[in-house]
């Protein structure tokens, strides 16, 4: 079955990448701005937050590709995080997935315009979506925003940057990481459930899923950097400890955060029992994220 | 009848900055982001853009009120590009409006998350706005993020940092200028007008109205910067010129830049008479925008 799912999401991977690539060789824009952008794009990685947008579509029996405009544009605006945090002034990283980081090949100026840009199209395609209808655009660009935001990732990131050599509680880990990583991922798993036409109590379920996913995500993260080999996760390895950021292992040793690792996923699978729809999907990408060795 | 104007839009611009203001500070975020936000903000400026947005609005004989979400959306984005703009990797500049510039005050690293928490915001504002339907949210978002993103202002920004430096054409410096400046002034008169339920064809009218008004801004800023006195513009006279930028006087001389300035404002003006409106208050704002001294 595995083997199935894993073709199953490749395919709509694959469409994922087609889409994001059309979508900026279309644009009448500067092409230095056009290839900056698609530099960062076709950077590959997981595309976790579109899948789970996808696979949320397809526990309603629906097909995936209604969300295609959504997860081009969450996937664009995840990427633009990137472009922004690799910055010199932010994390200062030369690497991303093994690869030089945007500002390293495009000059710092291209590198924030190519993250603005990114930004700012997100909401364009999910405005111009001709498979959606006004309320639920409206619904979608509401929770992106608010998700993406000064109260969702943007606040993460500046309490990440506020965090820094600071020795941080359980709590204050959380935040920043529930804001910084787990607000898109959530927006991914409930945009898909509110496109496949989920009601007000089930958008509650995935939500208190998505929650859980995102702290076994960072968790996961977390333990990766400790234990996980570089050339694997293609950045150096203990990259995040050599500035003193507060981690999970570090707060809790190994153990204690893969028991946290634990608890999450199961926390995060019970409440997708509760959905009664077909989450298949969902818990494979569940279990991808906490088992993962990139 | 011009110092009831000047009362008129004092009245709207302090509804305008107490709305600003309030939408950022009831937001959950961390306090630091919400200061840097609210610096930029607290800029003053000309408001032009929301104010053009009221205009339009005022054209139909409907309360300017109904765009306050809109024209806080706008003057946050327009925000944003100016803590960008001024980004050390950009234009590095160290005042603005006379006061040192974001990065100045809360460093670089949320200099940049702050322009990106007003850009994300500003798309929140018009999809929670209350007062529209979701049909002109929509069209609204549409808009906004196509002039602002990278076939609009993003993109004119990246044209602008590769003139640098370059003898450039009058096509290519209004390319630039229609891009940088002119796209965002554009929505301002398009989203009034929209919001006060102008049909298509008056909606082309306003878009001719506000590109040769976007045109005629620039030019003036241009002529202002090589006329002007330092004290009142709050920025060094002649700082493009230090670049080496290409601008209206350098290219046409003075009288050439002077020219093409009365000509781009009688043809705004000639496309507001054909809109059968009551354009008193798109005049006055022409005329301020084509005669000004900051």
């Amino acid at each position: 079955m595995s083997v199935n799912l894993e073709e199953y999401f490749n395919h709509y991977k694959q469409k994922l990448d087609e889409n994001l690539i059309h979508a900026i060789e279309e644009l009448p824009a500067p092409k230095s701005l056009k290839d900056a952008m698609k530099y960062s794009l076709k950077a590959g990685g997981k595309r976790i937050r579109p899948l789970l947008l996808f696979a949320s579509i397809h526990a309603y029996g629906k097909d995936p590709e209604m969300g295609m405009a959504t997860a081009c544009a969450l996937e664009m605006i995840h990427t633009y995080s990137l472009i922004h945090d690799d910055l010199p002034s932010m994390d200062d990283d030369d690497l991303r997935r093994g690869r030089p980081t945007n500002h390293k090949v495009y000059g710092e100026a291209l590198a924030i315009l190519a993250g603005d840009g990114l930004l700012t199209y997100g909401f364009e395609l999910i405005a111009n979506d001709e498979n959606l209808n006004d309320a639920d655009k409206v619904w979608l660009i509401q929770l992106l925003a608010k998700n993406a935001g000064p109260v969702g990732m943007v606040g993460g990131q500046v309490a990440d940057i506020e965090a820094e050599n600071k020795e941080l509680t359980i709590k204050e880990l959380e935040y920043i990481h529930h804001h910084k990583t787990g607000k898109l991922l959530s927006f991914g798993v409930l945009a898909g459930a509110k496109i496949a036409g989920a009601n007000a109590n089930e958008l509650k379920l995935f939500e208190e899923f998505s929650q859980h996913l995102g702290l076994a995500f960072q968790i996961s993260d977390d333990i990766l950097d400790v234990i996980g080999d570089e050339k694997v996760i293609g950045k150096p390895v203990g990259s995040d400890d050599g500035k003193a950021k507060s981690t999970y292992p570090a707060l809790l040793t190994l153990d204690g955060a893969n028991e946290q690792l634990s608890y999450h996923t199961e926390q995060a699978k019970a409440a997708l029992n509760l959905t009664n729809q077909n989450t298949d999907l969902l818990y494979y990408l569940t279990d991808l994220i906490a088992d993962r060795n990139n």
